[in-house]
């Protein structure tokens, strides 16, 4: 009755949208009182799924009477408790679901190929090697692992006829497996962009400098960044080494290994520009104080950037020749503290 | 000559449009009378050539004096059946029919690697495996299974110079495998992009919000919105949960759960905006009341439009605002009705 | 001699242009005789070195005392005669030549994998299976058939760690195909999208009525459009039917199938823009007279270029307008004179 | 000690940026003598690395009591050396580092498939085969060469059900060998693309002819432009051949022959445009005289900047026009003095 309940709630999903995998239909929470409810509810949860998987089958199997180095394998099923805290698996689900349509034709196409693959395969080769293809079950196996490029070796045709058709099995088989990725490809390249968009947009919220370009702007720039996630006390830039990229720092901090003292850069600030406008050389050592996150924007994108965006490359030129006075007066100022 | 005919047929429509595949050549059809001509025409479609193939074969090869068991296996044929209802196969066969010559120009470089790999293992391991390397054909079939990476293994090279060779079948195996999926991957995502666009500009017409954008603005909301099928009393969105995308109504109906009372759209509303607009938390629960057609409008997407097109960021706004003071006064008409 | 030749031009074309495959460097021809020039050039051209490699090897065998059924597998060099011919080969070539760096760096991944693999698979394995895996090469052998996945099952590793290794290297194997399509995949899709170009550019301008639009407009909807060739007689549109895309006529004629005279089109006019204009539905049967090469435009781009370009908008609109009251009046004066 | 002093530098080059591949973290480098320092420094680049890694083990081994013939086999980790000077293996270690949360999670995906298919593998194929499915491990093996397709055939299920398993490990293997080549498929394209940019705006800048363009011109056209290396004294052009593109010379010189005399022309310069304006036939032979880096411009993206920039239009036309009058006047005066 349970696990009627929990399938259901499962079945159920895949008709819904990917982004409400938890949801149980409306009718059923209506029929059951609150307690029992809400167990339900976690229940129909990916989580509860999970856990009535790893819980449930090994003690299950020891009451029905399967042998109990049998039943212990079920905790096997506690594996898939590592699908759960991992962002990726999020990401490959809904590939998943938004090529669902495809992926099926594909799958259908397998299964009508395998099919016909194996009734010719019984129909050329069961005279000749009766114990290896003698069945239409044998000549199913055949079918898969021939179709899938797998190739145990375990069943193999000897006659003419029934090469010629392993041979165009195979090809199938490779033709399948084209479609097949790219079907994923297209899906993943999709799937990617927006997840990156969503990841980026938060931290560019974080940048005031980029907060005050117009909308369509951010929009650009926010589609060309990306995110990394930088541990404290790391080097990010090396002086003499060439550069093509800037960061913008989302959070976290950097400390610029500037004479005569080092200068620090907090949230909000960008460092590593003046390499993408000189010759793409370092031009000092820029490390992590914490653990950051940075936003990275490549020399190719910077250039659209400066191009299409005139007012952000007189802002990023003009703190740039800001940085470089400041550092001049500083080094002068330091000269004469010195020798003074 | 029935056969003759429909495979004239069906090699004209491989010259002819992918559009058209159900399309008798006019010199055909003009030559036989109307009622023939139709049945003609419904044996030339793809319906009527697969229900051929599903009845004829068996009979005929019981006729023909095959043994009755292996007749029986043409039965097998009716799997092609369920290509018959799927808009997937429509899509892989257009697919197949535009990358046509790309696809072709990888067969004929396989078959090119499968003889002159064939000629030479023929020729380097004839002396030492005379039983397993002893015939061409014997050695083709080597060629087949290696280049498609399958492997039985019932035929292996042992020379040296034979294990070279078949070190470079195998690359060559996979350099053809990945051309294969190069091609069939750029094709599917053309594909792809174009059934979406006619999938959606039919919904699209059917939210008056959106046929107030200028035509421009149309089409470009039309190649990023995704359709979704929601069954009837489903969760479409739940309060609390992170969101990162909006949703239009095109068909069906939906019950925003707010308070004092739900609130029903119909066809041509849209919610999920005001999570968009502000720090992406859901505030409301949302279900489906009948199943319902979608439309999905992604962060990423979303945030471009508004960008773009400044008259429906304002629209989207106005709206939005009104919906917030909407609840507000709902609710404090709930509260003096209660008080009072 | 010759053939030493013949491999160094081959060998420059690979540093030259992929556009010059069939160039003699400048210092070879200099230095060769007008007539030895002109015969040294066909040969240094793909179509000389085949006819060489047709017609030199098999004598070539006889001469050095190769047994006669070993040379003549030479004469297999002649399926390379069905590289000539086809598009398609100058096309993946192209993808080769311009990905050729990246291909190399898998190639060598791929190598040192090899090496690394079956070194270490005969220091773990040599004690067990001295037969198997006694020589270094017989684990190089090993190691070519499981980094690409052939997997014949003549050597196995049977320890536990030999075994992790195989694990380890079938991983790696998946990744090495990965990359490899993922370039070739990027490829073919830049080199697709370039050939479609050139081949519809020079269609392109042969339709009057898009030479008048101004270049930036022609540049855009010639990446649209896509090239069909349909033989004589054979129909394009059926009438009833959904249509999703519009054609114009680069050459060759199509009658069109209206009462109460069908109306024959030719070079530089287009069709089937009513349905898109309308609900999709045909409204009439379109079929070829001639072979002829048409232009196809989606219905995804079709509306794409009517809402960026107002002026092809009014331009289809108007022809479709005087269509429909062409063909009124037609059928209005048809049945006037059938009628008096 | 020293091993694992590299080996934590190397895991900090997984959390750092793929840029920083060489930096040790701060906190190790400030803890360490100057001189000891540099050293480490060294040993901490990948070249430094990778050095250890030949030179270490095999003395290591020998020490560690290793028979010598298995020691020896360490120097197989040479192989590596190749690694170092390609540029192409940066590029396919970024796509690896940015794409890497997405293969972890494949990979936790094919763990997971790994384990349950094993443990269900031995719960069902036990009784029947206990020599070859007899131990867990055992099941192992088999679920890897059978997830990765390699298939040895040396572990096969007899059972029905066992063989339905392998019918779905099979597909499952295919499906992560899909999602895999789709990931580094959209990562490759991208890096692709960046690597692309950088390598051309270098090149770019020494074409002063481009250099007046506007910036967004330049960020446009040297997204398109692709870098040809031609050796010496190679011909680029051939007169009568069907021309795509045009070049732009960076570095080098070519000659193009026309009469009376050819015209030599160096960096900066460009050639081909007469074919791209006229009907795509090469008007003269081009031949390089120096080793040279050119520009390429295809069709496809020159009739695209044509159309977008004017000014760059009307530049090319009249160098063209120039050129055009030029030889007609050379021709004129290359006449005049051969016939007075």
């Amino acid at each position: 009755m349970l696990c009627q309940l929990t399938l259901r709630s499962r079945s159920c999903q895949y008709g819904a949208l990917s982004l409400n995998f938890c949801s149980l239909p409306v009718a059923v929470r209506s029929s059951a009182s609150r307690r029992t409810g809400k167990v339900l509810h976690y229940l129909g949860t990916p989580a509860g799924i999970i856990d009535v998987l790893c819980i449930v089958p090994a003690p299950l199997a020891l009451v029905c009477g399967v042998a109990p180095e049998t039943a212990w394998l079920f905790a096997a099923l506690w594996v898939l408790k590592l699908t759960q805290d991992s962002p990726g698996f999020a990401q490959l689900g809904r590939v998943f679901v938004v090529e669902a349509n495809a992926l099926a034709s594909v799958l259908v196409l397998f299964l009508i190929a395998l099919f016909l693959a194996s009734a010719a395969m019984y129909a050329l080769e069961r005279q000749n090697q009766p114990q290896v293809f003698g069945t239409l079950p044998a000549a199913l196996w055949w079918a898969v692992e021939t179709l899938t490029t797998t190739g145990y070796g375990d069943e193999v045709p000897l006659t003419a006829l029934g090469r010629l058709l392993g041979a165009m099995v195979m090809i199938c088989g490779i033709a399948t497996f084209g479609l097949w990725t790219g079907i994923l490809a297209t899906g993943f390249a999709a799937e990617n962009r927006r997840r990156n968009f969503i990841q980026t947009w938060d931290l560019v919220s974080k940048v005031p400098f980029l907060q005050t370009l117009d909308p369509s702007a951010i929009t650009e720039i926010t589609h060309m960044m990306r995110r990394v996630e930088v541990p404290a006390r790391t080097a990010v830039i090396r002086r003499g080494k060439v550069g093509d990229c800037m960061y913008f720092i989302a959070e976290g901090e950097v400390e610029v290994d500037v004479e005569p003292a080092p200068i620090r850069l907090g949230a909000g600030a960008f460092f590593g520009e003046l390499a993408l406008l000189g010759d793409l050389t370092r031009t000092a050592n820029v490390s992590t104080t914490n653990s950051s996150t940075l936003l990275v924007l490549d020399l190719a994108d910077f250039r659209t950037v400066m191009a299409h965006h005139s007012e952000l490359a007189r802002a990023i030129d003009a703190e740039a020749k800001r940085r470089q006075g400041d550092n001049q007066r500083r080094r002068e100022l330091h000269a004469h503290e010195v020798s003074s």
